[in-house]
């Protein structure tokens, strides 16, 4: 089952990318540019030494996965769904972490933008093709967490969608990534309680000077 | 310093009553109607045994108290805080504890409504009288945590409010609940990133059939 | 066709009324309590003269007719449609004319609250039994327009539903109201752009000194 | 009095300048190159003839004017005002006529975004320099009414803003524009009950094949 990461040169992408390599996982790294891709893929592979990972076009990286995660800056989640519909067949499971932040589009980080659909989880949900399978998740997990592969992130990650079996694909996937606890986050809707979270902490993160700030949920 | 629970006979303001009679802070109770208060104060006795406890209608509550707590239903804030106002003197900190929950209002209590001020605890700093400091705090403890007073809350209160120094002091105030953690939320809008948390975990407390489920922040 | 109007007893609900039998309709009013609907009927009489409606309780009165106006204030809909959802059949349709305005909690008529579904008539739909065909209409026309059976309202009635024949029928009903033009407003989901502008009317009557101000469209 | 229409490349802005060179104004076009504005002003004098107008890149452009109006989309509202600060000086006059379509971001033009500040009007607010007097107006009156300089627009103006003063200042330049009325509408917070009109009517040209819709109040 391999994963492709759309958007997979940015902070949050490479950070997924190099915790799922660690944990066995084959990766595929989409840019919008072949070449940047590849470059990525260079770049993991001083970090990790030789590991299964490739790059490719966004397009090209959707087909060749099972999984695809939507990585992309928030004003860029249409028209990347767009590029990539083409490979977005029946029974894939497509999966956003994104998060209307203000600081897309000038603003604030600590400040998000309210979507038509509900949230962008929901949004994406719009346009996918039918049969596509659409969860929501990772968006609480920082870049700086992810990318510090020596240490566990110390997150719970809440998963979301209206395809049960997917959210336990998804809560597993989640599981392998030290320090993670997948959270059973019910139906796709409830993804708007979850994407705001991220510009709280944000928020912590400027006001305690951290570098990242994670949420796990008690008594659970 | 006194601290009054206006809508302190609900289960959310007895729980808070609860807690912080045991830490030794001197609580009055509020409610519509003075005898349903000194009900709830012979319910706290014979819960705690002879305490420091008092119980009186609304207005009059709010009139004998430093620190106020609103803690009645999200249909009632405006009305309450109409009946209060006249005891909202200069300098008294005003908490608002509510959550805009749909199933005030026959919903879900896993969906809320969205506030035109951007949250409630803004919607009541929009009509609290000038010079009343307000905060938000304690939306996500649930009412079961705080009433099992026999173990810790294992919750983070995030405190947001303009006014730095009555963030300080209801971060105190929040650390005299064993197990619960208070944590620095920035400025009073950040309520609305704040107050849907609470939707979430009742939606968890649903899924995993539990009672009470927290939230703390980690790398903190 | 008789039309049921639940909460026909309040003024938005009693103007249609009073429009639709000088039209010829068969009007029903429902009420909480069978005597309020009776002495509704009864007021109308006394403007309208010996006339063509009845009286009953909101199930009874929705069991009757084939076109259910759902005109109860905004914090009452979820309750009312619990109350009546015996008698919403397969076939039915139910309008929603409701408009989230804060003044129904305490707050100013001038301002609204935004629902999880999108807007209060999507909240209506998301609990109805399937296949009555939900429509959202005449919000933007106001009680005295309504009531002032002597002249025009001159306003446009926008219509929305995701049944294009339940649209068509209540265009059509909307354009017995002497100076009422329907017009076609799309899908359900366009209900969320449309009820905020009672709220900007409003305003206007406030800043104008007027008892009602309508809203019509040019180049149609 | 100059006029600077920051944007006034693009559809919305050119219709706006059309109008009141039309009506005597003097126009000052703002593109973010010197040379498309240049452009801009070419194109005006071949549609009107010789007249008074004058193209410059954004910054200058608001620096020569005492009435800037903001007329970008949506998404470089902030990067721009980011870049004309500078030249907003104390007592100048800021009209925002944005409107937070999804269509900006790859969505449909009938949908918007919700905004953390209530509205794009707000948002602009919250980053201008102290002193500059924020409106919102010219939402609603579409760029092909704007640009059929043969025939009045027939539309209402709808204009909002802290400044009474200003407010009427603009109330008056809407009237310049033939077949448009201008519209006191009260504070600038309520533009968060205006910009979506757009979309409402947006979604009526589609469904009524028309190339303009406007909107206009009754009873005023």
């Amino acid at each position: 089952m391999a994963i492709a990461i759309i958007g997979g040169t940015g902070d949050q992408g490479l950070g997924l990318a190099l915790r799922w390599i660690k944990a066995g996982e084959k990766i595929i790294i989409g840019s919008r540019q072949d070449e940047k891709a590849k470059a990525a893929v260079q770049e993991i592979k001083k970090i990790l030494g030789e590991c299964d990972v490739e790059g490719y076009e966004n397009s090209i990286a959707a087909g060749k996965a099972d999984i695809i995660i939507l990585s992309v800056p928030f004003q860029y989640a249409l028209p990347t769904m767009d590029s990539i519909k083409g490979a977005l067949t029946e029974g894939k499971i497509l999966v956003s972490q994104l998060v209307p932040l203000q600081a897309t589009m000038g603003g604030k980080p600590t400040q998000v933008f309210m979507i038509w659909q509900g949230s962008v989880a929901e949004l994406v949900s719009s346009v996918a093709p039918k049969g596509v399978k659409v969860v929501s998740a990772f968006q609480n997990v920082g870049a700086h967490l992810l990318q510090d592969v020596a240490h566990p992130v110390e997150c719970d990650v809440v998963v979301s969608s209206n395809d049960e079996e997917a959210r336990k694909t998804i809560i597993k996937l989640a599981e392998k990534i030290p320090g993670a606890r997948g959270i059973d986050g019910g139906r796709l809707e409830n993804a708007r309680l979850i994407e705001p979270i991220t510009a709280l902490l944000i928020g912590m993160c400027i006001r305690y000077k951290k570098e990242g700030v994670g949420i796990t949920f008690t008594h659970i």
